[in-house]
């Protein structure tokens, strides 16, 4: 049907009965009272290019209507003043003296109810899922129509197994008895991609949910869910590039859309050309602008109308969804100088939002650099609030599997921290053992139970914003190399699962161990603001044990004391050196087990475990 | 003679016939014209404490006069005005109203010579000495009666083997030849301990060459003749610590003249705590106030007293003799706000004066956050120009050594140099590969010619200030544990000796292969503006190829190319990745061998080695 419109709009399109229409304009609807007047919307129709513009509203003036390379765009500059009402009105092109075509423009009111838009902070903790492989909780949207990848088989890594929002709206109340605060999903929008499409970072639509996962009507209703739930949501967005079949690179407005390369270059995926004051512009223009892979386009965000165009869709997304934070993908590749323009746009539409950059590399100073503040003296401010923390990872690490030295295991993890003094506040950065790129914890570890624990109480009582990758909270295991098995589906997330393990009946012994152990602490995180948002001291490890307290300069009565036996012994731990943190302290409650200790003055800690003590 | 003294005085103390004079005044005399009019005199004598001071010059003030805990001990407050004229004048002590001694006290005037204070930069080759173990130019000297060591051993690490100022005044022409520009010595002030004395970190007098080295007068000598020899100097001074058998530490002014604890207390040796934003105060304190070792008394720098004299103290030798350079030892371990005190004071005094820091940490943020600039964030400057780099003598042998990986080996190398956004000027790091408190290069790099070569070519090459350690230029060895033979003697420094490897004919032809590839490049760098102070552009390594450029960005057509091929065989490597740096380029000339390369489009890098080439 499409192809056949297309063959009579050729046909026809020198007659001057039969112009061609506008076939997308976004974005497709706006807001009155917005911070910035300005909007660009960009028009997609064949050989519109010529057409003129008019429009008449009041407080909405048309600035100037840009033609650019391809005939089939249009770029409209409005300016929305602060006088103008919410309302519709006509958007009318004409080709020479005759009307063509009118869109009915909607300015729509902000809905700025305070359970919309809230930010996530270090009291939060974050839950992150693939859609497609949490729980499938509407089988009718599992293969569309008109997609370019029709097989859905839950037996491959690589293909669609049917998740969707549905499915995650179905198990609110499972996360919330988790502990979980925010959910943040994998890319939801558009991946209408013939390989992976279930993968989320090869957008083709950025104005659409992937109707495998549900409608934009759906993703609104999800959020709303969620925030009536008491939990919020984080949106992961994508800068850097789209997929081959966005529909914008089948037909670009201009070549340098996308960044062009003689022949395919790839970026050299090194973050140090991107700070490196001895840099060459080639390096750095091949980390830059190099494409992530031959099937995602790298998009130049130098142009102005990408600027445009992707600053004003992470702006409608949030207005008209309600969204909590916004999750930055493959942030160490994109242009800084865009990036820094972006978040001021976005924080001043949005004082609350949270924002995090994705940095997966491998040192503090190149995570900072890459934070606000111009903490790092590089002459100018990402305005990014944090990253996230791939370096305290790998400390955990090393710490947990029992490397040990003068800067490593215990050491490092002690390091570590003590270089936050690089950031403007380390808190905001976020902090995980594992995500859907890298290889699981609980296999990292060993499957090692104690380890396990000691990670998730490591986890949720650090500084920064804990998250928590599906699954890990039922031990689920894998490497990310060679079979993808990271991304497997959460059992019972599919009607006829062999195991329910939502449910502690479906989940094994030691599973229900390690739920309830990652429950129990997230719960008592949620209703002690000394573990959310409390300072936090930490003292040189010594004798393999590494001690940090979490506190109110205040005081609530409810400090938190963190006690780390990275040995292979139990030792017993003499807390005079703590006493600027316990010189009131008689007691303890281990918060965990419940177990009370009548005497602080010294501690046992058996082997190879965290011990969480809340301080009386 | 001394003890006698002091019985005299025990017995006569209260008689009024016979008070006890002053028997110290430090400093012994000080300069008109100086930047800050302010001087402390510290004098010492028995039971002096209560005497009153007079004196009467013109533009000197007695602004006060301090007892302190201890009736040995006077302080006395000068302001000396701008108008202050060079000159001698009485300082007249008095017991009630009988004038018990008077001291001719000089103001100097300054000597404003160019050649005087000049800084040492990364012009520079610094030449790192003991001065124990290098030559002895005067056997007088070997043995000086009265102080607490006795014994002359060159069997033995731990003993004086006898080397002296003398014995480096003897060798400036080596030294030259060699291309060194600065020689750095190991303190040469009074160390009077019993044992290790050679070691020179343990002050016993601060005003007083130790006599086994010379005197005051031999060491403005030994400045002078390496000033006309066209060379500069280096002082090394410690502000954390003393000797046990310092004069003032058997007599302390006050009991917190350092800092004491209830039990010996060691410092942890960890700089975290100084930076860390979550450190506790004990932590911070065993670090500051800890003492180094037993023998080691750790000074109160935060006793004004404390500060006055120290600082005074550098002041007066930098005055004194006309050095051009300050090395601090030690210096993660100082009072912080002192030490930012303390070089404002001196670079006030001396804007050309150079100042580095021992910083011997094991991250960029580290040695960043003890330079000056505030650049980390920090919220206060420390106004220190420069540390030891000891990050990145790691990266070099991980480089040499052979490690590899996406952050390991030649990448690593790659990244510490893409950190230098962390300081204000990277340049004015000194950068060494081993120095007298570890394992010397060439055993590091298991005696393998090409990559003692390859180090050297990095050494002379690389951004900031080089620095060479005795003995590295013919080969010397060995491990710095346990046997301390990394201090062993210069062969040819004692008459007698064996070889005299000082000259071409007493060095193996291995040996005069380093030297002269050392000497090569040294004296080349001398000559070559882009590698004194040229910009530096590095390249992401590929292929196991490390490449950089020393350049003046206004061109000098003498521009410099380094290739490190890390690996196991020799590589072509295709140049037009660097077109920025080689647009014009048609030949090179390979700096130590003279070859001259017709075309640079490709060019053949031996297995293992690194070339520099002068672009033309």
């Amino acid at each position: 049907m499409k192809k056949l419109l297309i063959v009579l709009f050729v046909l026809l399109a020198a007659n001057t009965w039969a112009q061609s229409k506008p076939d997308r304009i976004e974005p497709m609807f706006w807001w009155a009272g917005m911070k910035n007047p300005k909007l660009q919307l960009l028009v997609h129709g064949q050989h519109i290019g010529a057409y003129s513009v008019r429009l008449n509203y009041p407080g909405v003036k048309l600035l100037k209507v840009h033609e650019v390379e391809n005939p089939n765009y249009l770029f409209i500059d409005l300016e929305i003043t602060a006088d103008a009402k919410a309302g519709k009105f006509p958007i009318v092109f004409m080709d020479k003296w005759k009307k063509v075509a009118e869109y009915s423009y909607e300015l729509k009111n902000r809905d700025l109810s305070p359970s919309r838009i809230q930010g996530v902070t270090d009291k939060d903790l974050i839950y992150l899922l693939m859609p497609d492989r949490f729980s499938n909780g509407d089988k009718s949207n599992d293969i569309v129509k008109g997609l370019a990848e029709h097989k859905l088989n839950r037996d491959s890594m690589y293909y669609r197994h049917g998740g969707d929002i549905q499915g995650v709206i179905n198990h609110l109340d499972y996360l919330k008895a988790l502990g979980v605060t925010t959910i943040w999903m994998t890319p939801e929008i558009e991946n209408d991609m013939p390989l992976a499409s279930y993968h989320g970072y090869a957008a083709t639509d950025h104005y659409k949910i992937d109707p495998r996962y549900g409608t934009n009507e759906l993703y609104k209703t999800y959020v709303d869910k969620v925030h009536a739930k008491g939990l919020k949501v984080i949106k992961d967005i994508v800068h850097n590039h789209i997929g081959t079949g966005h529909w914008i690179f089948k037909d670009m407005p201009m070549k340098d859309w996308v960044n062009q390369w003689p022949v395919y270059t790839q970026t050299s995926y090194r973050d140090e050309p991107v700070m490196d004051p001895h840099t060459s512009q080639a390096d750095l223009k091949k980390q830059l602008d190099g494409w992530f892979v031959p099937t995602m386009p790298d998009l130049n965000e130098k142009n102005p109308y990408v600027q445009n165009y992707l600053t004003q869709n992470h702006i409608w997304w949030i207005e008209y969804a309600g969204i909590d934070g916004l999750r930055l993908d493959t942030y160490a590749y994109n242009d800084p100088a865009y990036m820094a323009d972006w978040a001021l746009k976005l924080k001043a539409e949005f004082p609350s939002l949270s924002i995090f950059g994705e940095t997966l590399v491998n040192s503090v100073p190149a995570q900072a650099y890459f934070t606000q503040g111009n903490t790092a003296n590089r002459g100018f401010d990402t305005h990014l609030p944090g990253v996230t923390d791939n370096v305290l990872k790998s400390a955990v690490y090393e710490t947990l599997n029992g490397k040990s030295g003068w800067v490593d295991g215990v050491f490092r993890l002690y390091n570590v921290i003590s270089q936050d003094f690089l950031y403007q506040d380390a808190t905001r950065n976020v902090i995980y053992w594992d995500n859907h790129d890298m290889s699981r914890f609980y296999s990292m570890i060993q499957e090692d139970i104690n380890k396990y624990k000691s990670g998730m109480a490591l986890l949720l009582t650090m500084r920064g914003i804990p998250q928590l990758y599906y699954g890990t909270e039922i031990l689920m295991k894998n490497y990310s190399a060679p079979d993808g098995l990271v991304r497997s589906d959460f059992p019972g997330g599919w009607a006829g699962d062999a195991k329910d393990k939502f449910t502690a009946a479906g989940r094994t012994p030691q599973e229900n161990e390690a739920w309830n152990f990652v429950s129990k602490l997230a719960l008592y995180r949620k209703n002690n603001p000394a573990l959310q948002n409390g300072k936090m001291m930490q003292f040189v490890p010594e004798d393999g044990m590494y001690v940090y307290f979490r506190y109110l300069p205040e005081g609530n009565g409810k400090d938190v004391m963190v006690i780390l036996n990275s040995e292979d012994k139990t030792k017993v731990l003499d807390t005079s050196r703590f006493a600027e943190r316990m010189k009131n302290i008689h007691s303890a409650v281990n918060v965990i087990s419940g177990e009370k200790l009548n005497t602080v003055k010294t501690i046992n800690i058996p082997a190879k475990t965290t011990l969480v003590l809340e301080l009386n």
